[in-house]
């Protein structure tokens, strides 16, 4: 969730964390990541999310922000541990950065490290974050002025690392949310005039233009559509977007699409007809 | 609070918060941090701990862990905010490391920073810890195999940031509890035979021996002894302490006691008699 006014997520997580094992198979742990200005706090916890006491906290107890990412783990690569749940966190910049991938890409351990960002846990996902994060320091000591030129870096470095995998994330400094489809990948930006949302996982509803003013703007991205009854945008394979203050600010080439995308979305055009 | 066996921290803790705008003043943000293994998750918030509703969870639902690090922060520099609440995280060599600061170095501020680790907040102890950081970097590209020659460059460099004020502090990375005194700091090791032990903050009374194993050690380490009726021992001014698995591993020359701390130990000596 990326908005121009602090906003709760209850109502997005509600529905996601539903998918952490009661609606959907993502039990292997989940974590949540709040902005406040340049800080995130991160709320971890290895257990399936669908029946976290602290997840039904975080529902119970709504924090504002500007800028979030939750995830919900499925595992493929190293076992359920608080070390290897998503997101990861590292401070670059004065600011915090946070990360949460969808997918796999076992190769792209093979992607040498400088040292300066070092994976606390196994996964395939956190060394990726550190490579990531290493290029844009190389390229970069301190943050570039013109955000559209560390929005293409931040692209250009991933369609690399997607070439070992699967590449769908989501990665926020607080300030820009950058969104990278490679096989599935969906946003709605929320803006007056509001309307209703129906979540798909729980029978909850919320009207909008309840608790927001005309001016409010709020985009939310996810694997798959949270609501039944908006349009969601799909993204084109190997593209990332570029959220600011809730609008998209740009869409990135990033890399190729992968034989497993194109497979992926044929599969899905054929049931669809 | 530093372990052999995973424990959790409710009893200190629930004595810890009490002081977090009931029975002391410290109530401008608080936070605690869990490690497990070589990843740390952090809880922050910024507001009275003695009244939040996250600290009432966390007492609720107990973490167990083998070292953790918790702060109840009364603000000099920095206004209350997330991004200056401690403790404070940073990767280093593949684990986290937390830091929690009791005291003010104001001056530290004019400490060079390399730019590997920079402030996400305003505080001098969040610069204090970005610069301890670089210092044992500068020394070590990898964590060296010997723990007493890291110990020893973690009481060194903060002997040269506590010239610039008081630097009370805790320093983990789930393997090493490092606890400096400056002007005040308590610890005790609970082993065998375990007995009651009485919180001075609350009512609250607990038998050790009920809990616990004859193999069990654990190390607490506070500004100000938490409980009425164990014996805690005192920190020598500009010393630090290093503990492993609940036991005292070392204690380290860390600078020259600064003046404040002498009148500070002076005054309270005085009034002891």
């Amino acid at each position: 969730m990326d908005c121009n006014t602090p906003t709760d997520i209850v109502f997005s997580f509600t529905g996601l964390a539903r998918r952490g094992g009661a609606t959907g198979p993502h039990a292997d742990g989940w974590g949540l990541a709040f902005f406040d200005g340049p800080a995130a706090r991160v709320f971890l916890d290895p257990q399936p999310c669908a029946h976290s006491p602290l997840a039904g906290f975080l529902r119970e107890h709504p924090i504002k922000t500007l800028q979030a990412i939750a995830h919900i783990r499925r595992k493929t690569k190293g076992r359920v541990r608080l070390a290897n749940t998503h997101p990861f966190a590292r401070e670059l910049w004065g600011r915090h950065w946070v990360f949460a991938h969808n997918g796999t890409v076992k190769g792209a351990k093979t992607l040498r490290l400088s040292g300066r960002f070092q994976p606390v846990g196994q996964t395939d996902s956190e060394h990726a974050f550190c490579w990531l994060l290493d290029r844009i320091t190389e390229k970069h000591k301190r943050r570039p002025d013109d955000p559209d030129k560390l929005a293409k870096l931040v692209a250009d470095s991933a369609g690399v690392i997607a070439e070992h995998g699967t590449f769908n994330f989501l990665l926020g400094d607080g300030e820009t949310l950058y969104a990278r489809c490679d096989t599935r990948l969906w946003h709605i930006v929320r803006r007056a005039p509001f309307g209703q949302a129906a979540l798909k996982d729980d029978d909850v509803t919320v009207d909008f233009s309840q608790v927001t003013t005309p001016r409010d703007r709020v985009a939310i991205v996810a694997t798959q559509p949270l609501t039944s009854n908006e349009r969601w945008v799909r993204g084109e394979l190997a593209t990332m977007w570029a959220f600011h203050k809730g609008a998209l600010r740009g869409t990135y080439k990033s890399g190729e699409p992968s034989e497993k995308a194109r497979r992926i979305l044929r599969r899905e055009q054929l049931s669809a007809r």
